[in-house]
């Protein structure tokens, strides 16, 4: 059997910026090249960064796109690269047919292309379009037809025997049943690279895993998935590069949360000689025709060698198989990823939050200065009246096990300016101490340069436990859809780990064991408004995540005076939830693209108990 | 040719009241048999509102419509009414193989319904799904592939002769080629009824007539198109039903931004005695293939007769045809009926508002005491050490001109607290004064229980021209979508209307005619930051809302460097308009669900002039 070296990229990108992209595109193949790979494959849209939204309906963006790809084969050769066949992502136009009535009349395709010998050889498109959950891709792009399948010549530099037959798919081809992994059984290729840009969410089962398998063995071909890596506003990629052989084996496996080039030398069916076949029409099995459009890759007289093995990284088999997070680990990282690259990606070079004392502010001080150090995390503390004694205590210790930039800002002369005009009382006179909080930090903030995170969790905003422009004010939210328990969880791991590193724990423990209080009013607790957080976010991964319905909530055991209530809390909130800064999703349905619900709704669940 | 009674329904519907709506349903059927009506049509999903988004993934929330319907059915017998037939919008669910993945897996369907004599005699779903714009119905329904045709008698109460055929399709099958129009044409039907939700664009030429009469033309039927009317969020439904011969004449249509009952008298060919065709599948000229589904609307011995000429409202002809608004009539109703149904439907009894003495803060006002009458009004003055004379002396004049509720609340105390500690200059000190306002407001929002309106125009928020929970703070903003140039067209309409009205115009000249000031710094004038309000608008038009690259931006005229200003000033703007409140739709892109872009986005339109 000819024997492949693979290489798979997973590494970020940034939206719109297809210098920077190409450029990672050259400098990620030259290290391949070193390797000794013949073949590197880059994520899905690797050009462009994902997802680009309406930047797809925008002719100007498709055009430099295109011309990117182009630009960047050239290159590619220009460095005694273009002799590495380059399987990347980016954004196409539809050649053909104009669009139907209904579909972008841009005609923009979610493409990947092979580039080889300084050329483009040949580009296919997704397709399978998802448009669930956060993603609209029907409103941008058109569906790819054509199954691409590419004869790579592996063997001696120069020798144009043995070759294999390498067919592309794009992400949510696998997910689907029929379509391009169908038509490269058909198409007899021996290995099937798919590109991804497939958002990270918190998994009980290693779903993806399972399904390269699955897809694999339908296919009958080893499967190579390689995912993106970095933040996107509210999605986070966790790399997480997988490849399987056509029986399903496990063969190699990229880290989660990190950039990595995974090599791996892959054992293949040899292709036949001799001339192609033309363009064949194959049944999908899902409704539809594709074709199946070969190409060969020219013999390269230097292309790259073995140079060592392809397992001298961790993991054993054809190639390196790093080990996998434990969840809270996985979780915490998407954060911190999120934030890193919500900071770097928008050129900000600090970031500044409030911190009271409690766990939520304790934990995104610690996200933020495991993202980007300590030295740029500012912190304000800003006690009130209603402030205790720990509050600042606790503060002031979490500042000084991690070294931040601290400094403290009294809120009550504004309070009592505001007060000696509006005189207010009750939710009235709590809302206006956050929002002077609120006012402290984009002020200091738009004085500065610094990034205002914003410290509130899932559970808070799901039931508007929280104040517009006051603790909800600022530019990203780390821990949004982090629900308060999990909140907890993470800030005992995060010290937990500390300590397995033989560190000091970064959060004061009093933070995490005190009972939560917004402290806006005298001995004021968070149970005083709402039920018990581990009562609580029970129901809201059921109502939120699950979109469970009131009758079902309760014939899931949830007490119904609390369903009821719940409910009420959760719709009431919309408003707040609309004007509320992204941040990285981390749950299979979080408040942003994925749950869309109107304002204007006067929907109560019947209850029916 | 038998004649037929038709009554279209173009009212209001709220989302999720379908105790409400069901109840709308009655009364205005009521409305159509005291006029003699034998059908009434109501809008598209007139059951529970329109847009549900996604509670249309909720099966809870299915299953609740589709029993309000069969129950809205034999409320109508209950009382008297069941003889009318009642064409009506609600949220229906898939009957048949289970969708396929990709597909909503709740099978949610855009239903209409024939409600007769109790019944529901027949169901079917828009075949056509709109996915663009402010539209994702792929993302909530499967589209319907039934054309149903029912048989309706028309003759004198307990006659079962003479009888029309009836097809029914629902708002988009009208906008897109071939499907439910064609199949009409193929199943003989003399009258095509259309349910709409279409939000209301402003627009220079009458494209929805036209397409009406292409559609009837090409369906070969009498065609009646109902839309609904009101507020939504973002989304305004204008009403302006319209019924249009198969030759294309003009024969009846309703009022703009009102609630009206259009009833017309239609000669129709008669259908043809004895049994009906079984079901009969048809090409539908779209790829697809559609069913004929006809069903017999049973004869009633109580069926109401004509009462009186269906011609006595304004126009002449079948049925009645009210005149028309001109551009800036229709655009100020759209306002009014935006921030009217938001403050109603979201059940807020009075609104507040920042009166600076400038001009967008007097027309939100103007359009906020139009829409709910001025006691409901309150307006807060909040002037600095740079507010001039004229401010203050220009929003009295406003407040006394409109009889609405007025306080003064100077900012200085609050500025000077914040800046004891803050001491900052510049920007920074400028948006301190502006969220100081921000908070004033809410506060006093929070404590009064008044929805806070946002005055921002389209032409600030698209250049960022404006402070983050600032003047941006507030839950509804009424001029959110009118760029700067239309701000002051609509503000001399409204004065001259008035005159013509003989009435005193509302709003104060001097702030129509003074040059624009946000006055957060001595003689500020918002030219010292942007461009001239007439040029700035007409890059934006091209930028926005035609979605023009730089090199067409300058192709199409634009100076180079005030291309290159303006695309850098939107872009980066992006993160403050996601945290912008909503506000009503009237251009063909709004920023909101119409216009999504990444905030995280290094791309530099490539102006190559």
């Amino acid at each position: 059997m000819p024997r492949l070296r693979i290489a798979l990229a997973q590494i970020e990108s940034t939206v719109g910026d297809l210098e920077g992209n190409s450029a990672a595109i050259i400098e990620w193949t030259r290290r391949a090249a070193d390797r000794g790979a013949r073949l590197v494959v880059f994520p899905e849209m690797m050009l462009t960064g994902y997802p680009v939204e309406d930047l797809a309906l925008r002719a100007s963006f498709i055009d430099a796109s295109i011309e990117a790809l182009s630009a960047t084969a050239a290159r590619l050769a220009d460095q005694g690269l273009g002799g590495v066949a380059v399987v990347t992502g980016y954004l196409g136009r539809h050649v053909g047919p104009p669009p139907r009535y209904g579909q972008p009349a841009e005609g923009a395709l979610d493409a990947a292309a092979l580039l080889h010998g300084g050329q483009v050889l040949v580009t296919s498109a997704k397709h399978h379009l998802p448009n669930y959950g956060v993603f609209d891709e029907y409103r941008y792009f058109l569906p790819g037809d054509r199954l691409p399948v590419f004869r790579l010549p592996c063997g001696e530099p120069g020798q144009a025997e043995p070759t294999v037959d390498v067919a592309t798919a794009v992400c949510e081809d696998l997910w689907q049943e029929g379509g391009p992994v169908t038509v490269t059984r058909r198409a007899g290729a021996g290995l099937l690279v798919v590109p991804n840009a497939s958002p990270y969410e918190r998994e009980k089962a290693d779903t993806r895993l399972e399904l390269c398998q699955r897809r694999a063995r339908e296919a009958g071909a080893t499967l190579a998935y390689v995912n993106m890596m970095g933040g996107q506003d509210e999605l986070v990629f966790d790399g997480d590069s997988i490849i399987v052989d056509a029986g399903g084996r496990l063969l190699a496996r990229g880290p989660q949360f990190e950039e990595a080039l995974v090599v791996a030398d892959l054992d293949l069916p040899a292709a036949g000689p001799g001339a192609l076949p033309v363009d064949v029409a194959a049944d999908a099995h899902d409704g539809t025709t594709m074709t199946i459009h070969r190409v060969s890759v020219p013999v390269d007289p230097v292309a790259p060698g073995e140079s060592a093995p392809a397992t001298d990284s961790p993991g054993s088999g054809a190639g390196p198989v790093w080990p996998r997070l434990d969840p809270l680990a996985e979780v915490y990282a998407a954060l911190v990823t999120g934030v890193r690259d919500y900071v770097r990606k928008n050129r900000f070079r600090s970031v500044i939050l409030g911190l009271s004392g409690g766990i939520d502010s304790a934990l995104t001080a610690t996200i933020a200065a495991d993202a980007i150090g300590p030295d740029p995390v500012h912190v304000v503390l800003m006690p009130s009246q209603h402030s205790s004694a720990h509050s600042v205590a606790d503060a002031e210790d979490l500042v000084k096990r991690q070294g931040l930039h601290a400094r403290t800002v009294p809120i009550r002369p504004a309070v009592d300016a505001f007060q000696a005009d509006l005189q207010v009382e009750g939710v009235a006179a709590e809302n206006l101490q956050a929002r002077v909080r609120g006012v402290i930090l984009m002020t200091l903030s738009n004085a500065e340069g610094h990034l205002v995170l914003t410290t509130g969790n899932k559970s808070e905003i799901a039931t508007g436990y929280s104040t517009l422009y006051g603790d909800s004010a600022g530019g990203f939210a780390p821990i949004k859809d982090v629900p308060k328990t999990l909140v907890w969880d993470l800030a005992r791991w995060r010290n937990e780990e500390a300590a397995r590193r033989g560190q000091a724990p970064p959060i004061p423990e009093n933070s995490i064991l005190k009972p939560p209080s917004a402290e806006l009013a005298p001995g004021q607790l968070d149970t005083d408004t709402l039920p018990d957080y581990a009562v609580l976010d029970a129901v809201l991964e059921d109502y939120v995540v699950e979109d469970m319905g009131a009758a079902e909530l309760v014939a899931a055991g949830h007490d119904p005076a609390l369903v009821d209530r719940v409910i009420a809390m959760v719709d009431h909130a919309e408003y707040k939830r609309r004007q509320y800064p992204p941040g990285p999703k981390i749950t299979p349905r979080n408040f942003g693209r994925d749950r869309r619900l109107p304002i204007t709704n006067r929907w109560a669940e019947p209850r029916r108990s």
